[in-house]
């Protein structure tokens, strides 16, 4: 089931969005409470040759948002995903390949889904974090918005 | 002078961060105290056809990272720039091609280099904003270091 799931997420991550495909994302795990992504580094590098910015926290977002893809396919839910605000600190450059890590609790979604079922709407918070070579690069506080589909 | 920075920065950031290219990032308007970078939909777009979140991030932490970039070049003076934290709000999708932009007072840059000089590094924090066809999209804060180059 984890294995179907990870193959499922990795066809939708590279039909659905051209940039994750133009950042290598491999999806490493998939589940409703843990997703772990890897990314390489070279097509992601900036002008000092470590990761660009927009390439970590996108990294981090889709992390956040396939946790919650796979705990809904877990559920056979139909809702949409959007991140609604976040928040990160860049603590360390990452200087390799770099891996995007979310870990939730199933309680964490099944409190939204009862929100979803309720108002049509809900917001889960999920924290993620970026890492490469074991150094911490970024953490990030995300607030996604799940939309009855 | 505003006409080759924007030259300038376009090569710059065409050659130094592969993501720019992959986005097909456009430098529209050049110079310390404003920037303006356009951004096709087409490379961008998420499962939902509007742009991926990631995609909107990385074109506002872009506009900011320019604006020090420019500034940076109008004064000679040699300092990475680097993204240390950030917070942002989604407002809507964007539908189509989108717009980051930043703009700041001459006045911001130039106290963050009285630090610079003093300390070696420094802080400065700009606020960007992302819109689509005039809705805006996204609200982005952040703060970025100087580290004496």
């Amino acid at each position: 089931m984890s294995g179907d799931l990870a193959a499922a997420l990795q066809r939708t991550l590279g039909e659905s969005i051209p940039l994750a495909r133009a950042m290598g994302v491999r999806v490493l795990e998939a589940s409703g409470t843990r997703v772990r992504l890897g990314l390489p580094l070279e097509p992601n590098h900036n002008h000092k040759d470590t990761a660009f910015g927009g390439s970590l926290y996108s990294a981090a977002v889709l992390a956040g948002w396939s946790l919650l893809w796979c705990g809904l396919r877990e559920r056979g839910v139909e809702a949409h995903v959007v991140i609604a605000s976040s928040a990160e600190r860049f603590r360390a450059p990452a200087e390799g390949d770099f891996i995007s890590e979310c870990a939730a609790e199933p309680g964490v979604l099944d409190a939204a889904l009862g929100a979803l079922k309720r108002k049509g709407r809900a917001r889960v918070r999920l924290a993620c974090a970026v890492s490469a070579g074991g150094t911490a690069c970024l953490e990030f506080d995300g607030v996604y918005g799940l939309l009855a589909g």
